[in-house]
């Protein structure tokens, strides 16, 4: 399946579970010190928050997946613990209602600080490998963070758009113990996927769509999912219009991987036919390449080509990552 | 003074005024659309608001102060405006207490919309141009955003922390003329420092530290701006540790503007010695090339250098601009 580097995968990373209120961890990070092909160490920014000083280096490195340099020093923003918070679940007959629902929210302009779309699959996924007996259908579940009051504020104006998109059996937590056993259903969402099938192998798509396609592109994909007969969970960074499916595929099998692919393959076009794109932050590693001319355009995969011959011209830097082979200088 | 090409402006403009709770403009930008040197027409991302699809050509131009390209098309994210706003206002005897109340509450975890501190000679100026009574000292001008209740729960807890050091005189306005009639004083205060010297020309620095070192990099610099015979207003967005001094000169005394430079290198030296940029906002031009190689030290300007002669080797886009003339590749 599509795979990054670690070097990208590090950099790209932890963007959904906190993404929304703090940005991704790319935002998060102010400089980064890394040895470039010809052994040069480059320190890439200061420590102050803002910079207008030269190119911004620092977001070139980040997401080059080790096709331009190794980084080996990185500088973050730390952001301070919220005082309170609030974790919060709700069910949805459909995950159009549910995608509705996170668009609605950020729509509103409440600073939630997460949303996590699970469908009915993933649900099920954690009620067979955790014990539980969550009712198998779409849910939704958020962090809300600030004051004690503010926290529960957005927590009932969240509550009354869920109502109005035929949400129910909302419920939040704020005591510690209840908010982390409630966020675990999502931590080991991945895991739960993979113990429904033990000898098979995941792929995991990444298309990020505008947040007001989301739905759209959800609805869309689910159809198509549904009637595989591979096993898929669907998992969003909703309030960043990100979504993961986890294709579940015996490896052994040539029919399921083309299958797999096939889903895949689909969900990309959608994404991008949306104005989307084929990675929202897991890379591109050798995957996803195929792609990129259709998202980007070849000037853009040129101009990208240009970079990585000025700065690594014997080439000797993750070679044969993140630009397709047929894109000529 | 030092001067960034409008493309560059552009870019990292309006960075003050909203920095703290929705980033800086740049961090808004999602996709650009650029002109290349050799004509080739780049789209640099896809209208999903995070994206992990190959090098980020759209920071890479963002800042790049009209050297790499032109860019001719810009796509935004949005913000909701926030429901409720406050605007507050308070009194200090020092810069360094009105700048410890800016750290302490984005130390805090109070996600206060804007926080600009302005000293009692930019007050001053003020008075003057708008017949204004206005206490002459150091002063903060906050604006807290959200539902009605936090806004006002978050103005609550900042006029903790002002009275924890001195602060005096803590108004607020929640009435919309009263807020933007309070939020003219920071607007017009450029126009304002003018007005106090019309024939002269004024320096604008631009250093950004450590938030932990704002109150010591501005009481340094004040004691300087304080013993010369120029007048200089201190104005700064205090949340992001970003501060300007406008120096006021008069161009036909050669003096004065050997003054108002050497101001301007003493405060510059000062925020790099504290790991801190030469220009947080406002881009290197010509003026602030000479800082760089201090700043960013030769290998990182080696790098640029080698992305510009890979993207326009006839040196054809905004020529002499951000890459100091001795840098080699």
């Amino acid at each position: 399946g599509p795979g990054a580097t670690i070097g990208g995968m590090c950099a790209t990373r932890c963007s959904g579970s906190l993404a929304v209120r703090y940005g991704t961890m790319r935002d998060n990070v102010i400089n980064l010190q890394a040895v470039l092909p010809d052994g040069d160490v480059v320190k890439t920014g200061s420590r102050a928050r803002k910079s207008a000083a030269g190119y911004d280096l620092t977001r070139l490195i980040i997401g080059s997946e080790g096709t331009l340099g190794v980084i080996t020093e990185v500088t973050l923003r730390l952001q301070k613990l919220p005082s309170h918070s609030v974790v919060a679940m709700c069910n949805f007959q459909t995950v159009k209602d549910a995608a509705d629902v996170a668009i609605a929210t950020m729509h509103s302009g409440i600073q939630v600080s997460r949303v996590e779309l699970l469908d009915e699959v993933q649900i099920r996924a954690i009620n067979m490998a955790n014990g539980k007996s969550l009712p198998e259908v779409p849910t939704l579940m958020f962090e809300f963070i600030g004051t004690e009051a503010y926290a529960l504020e957005q927590t009932l104006l969240v509550q009354k758009i869920a109502a109005e998109h035929h949400g129910s059996d909302f419920v939040f937590v704020e005591e510690p113990n209840a908010k982390e056993e409630l966020w675990k259903i999502r931590k080991e969402a991945l895991w739960a996927g993979f113990a429904m099938k033990p000898d098979h192998e995941a792929m995991i798509t990444d298309v990020c769509v505008p947040l007001s396609r989301l739905a759209e592109c959800i609805s869309v994909s689910k159809q198509l999912l549904d009637a595989s007969p591979l096993t898929c969970l669907v998992i969003a960074h909703a309030g960043d219009g990100n979504f993961h499916t986890i294709i579940l595929f015996d490896p052994t099998q040539e029919e399921e991987r083309r299958e797999a692919e096939r889903l895949n393959h689909f969900m990309v076009h959608t994404a991008l036919s949306m104005e989307g794109t084929c990675t929202g932050e897991h890379g591109v590693g050798t995957g996803k390449m195929k792609y990129l001319e259709k998202e980007l355009g070849m000037e853009s995969l040129r101009t990208m080509k240009r970079i990585k011959a000025a700065l690594d011209p014997n080439n000797i830097m993750n070679p044969g990552k993140l630009i397709p082979p047929h894109v000529c200088i």
